[in-house]
């Protein structure tokens, strides 16, 4: 099963002329999943050969415009590609008084509906569930109410070993009840334990979009062994006065968090406009975690299943 | 004197992988003006090296998100790089509404002033006015509330002969009052007239904005006379059954108020995304008008100073 995460905008607030603000695509499964929505962020799908329609919902960090300006373009564009689906944001308070003064001004007739899904930013809990996937809320600590967001699998379902339904003999109904985790008993009477049948064919994985926040080791226990941590970035080592004064992470911190979290793997982005090579950012970050990348605009990151 | 337009997007509201939505700058004299702002406007500024600090007041046609979406971020923007001079935004009812409600929410702490001035969508009048330019309303024909723009130049200030200068032996005080359109008394006694010092150095230029409209021959009488003309052609002449229930023009119909407004020079945008290439619709154009040109992206057509 595909796990990825695309990098659709990586700066902070002040435009440049080619980086675009905060925008994530997390495709689990070919469900794809909004993190932020910075200005341009439907024309950013659209470079990338991601089709609008399929986003099944947007989960937005907090409402500074930099990461929530590009959802109401979208709203209506949707609207114009016919969208009948609902399309669900999770987002801070009060993003749902917002959403409806803009459908009072803007998307009076709008074809589908959008449910907005209000998240506590001070609380750690799930938000969402399905079949595959949990969403849980990561208190951050910024100017303005924020969260993060943890992507976290679901375990896959268990494989029947081949070897194993050869030497037992066993028939279909007895591998369907082996993959839902029951011992099998055979027609000689023999029981098998389910854990000699079958195994897990890889571990559940996790992403975790931690962004924007001042340094935060809570929130680093919270995401304890996650595969892919994306945190912000927004400062060099050197500039932490200004991360300090505005709720915002330097590079060490955010190596930090990833050190804490146990992460395999760190990606950097919300970078102050001040940088002209992000590549100095992700050196700093590598002096401690060295496993850290930057959130470059349309690189796809993947998770690997592993046993 | 600089007069001129740049165009910064000219697509219509389905977004495309390169092209943005209806916005323009007109520059007069180093006074800039923003036509419209889709998504993406404040970047497209900073693209084509306009300083967004250096805006004097922004004209929105009408509110459809492809006209004003990108208005919003630009404004938290110009608040990020400390501007102080207020901001004025024309616009139809109910702008100013919506505008109180972003600033409840997204810039509570704006170090400038954004003046919302509502612009009547039905009547054609002067809603601007300075030492060098008239800006008009153009009531127009669409599916909500729609004004275009008339930005008439001012009569430049009388320039003296040099010849008669020398002849009459002008004092700097004559020569003042002769700019002022005074008649001057020579020391002999003898009177000359201020038509036989003067001159207009060249005569006052005119832009016209209309977007988005159904074909208007009300319109086009009064932007009489107009230098260079922006007028939507969101369709190809084939597809005018498309612009009829839509409110917009084909390339034909904008071409006709060309003729009729007696225009210069006309510049056609907010294609819709189904023409790839917009060569044809201005080819339509040229049937009809030959001064007929596309608004493309990054261009700057300048109005010339005319005897």
């Amino acid at each position: 099963m595909g796990f990825s995460v695309t990098i659709l905008g990586n700066s902070s607030a002040k435009p440049t002329p080619t980086a675009h603000p905060s925008s994530q695509v997390v495709n689990l499964n070919e469900q794809y999943y909004l993190m932020d929505a910075g200005e341009g962020v439907q024309q950013q799908l659209i470079r990338r050969g991601i089709n609008p329609l399929r986003l099944r919902a947007v989960f937005i960090s907090h409402l500074h415009g930099d990461h929530c300006f590009g959802l109401f373009p979208l709203i209506s564009t949707l609207g114009l590609m016919g969208r009948r689906t609902p399309l669900v944001v999770y987002a801070p308070a009060p993003m749902g008084e917002i959403l409806a003064h803009h459908m009072r001004y803007f998307d009076t007739d709008l074809p589908y509906e959008v449910k907005c899904i209000e998240v506590s930013t001070t609380e750690h809990k799930m938000i969402m569930e399905n079949n595959t996937l949990e969403v849980w809320s990561i208190p951050l600590r910024h100017r303005v109410p924020t969260t993060g967001y943890l992507f976290r699998e679901k375990q896959p379902p268990l494989n029947v070993d081949k070897w194993k339904i050869e030497r037992y003999g066993l028939s279909i109904a007895q591998i369907v009840a082996a993959k839902r985790g029951e011992d099998i008993c055979l027609d000689s009477g023999e029981t098998i334990a389910n854990s000699e049948l079958t195994y897990i064919p890889y571990k559940a994985r996790s992403y975790a979009y931690l962004s924007d926040t001042a340094y935060s080791p809570r929130a680093a226990e919270r995401i304890k062994g996650v595969d892919l941590l994306y945190h912000e970035t927004t400062y060099a080592n050197g500039d932490s006065m200004w991360a300090r004064g505005r709720g915002h992470s330097t590079t060490i911190e955010a190596a930090k968090v990833a050190v804490m979290a146990e992460a395999e793997r760190l990606i950097i982005g919300h970078f102050s406009s001040r940088y002209k090579q992000p590549e100095s950012l992700v050196e700093e970050c590598r002096t401690i975690f060295p496993n850290s990348h930057i959130a470059t605009e349309g690189e796809t990151f993947t998770i690997e299943e592993k046993r």
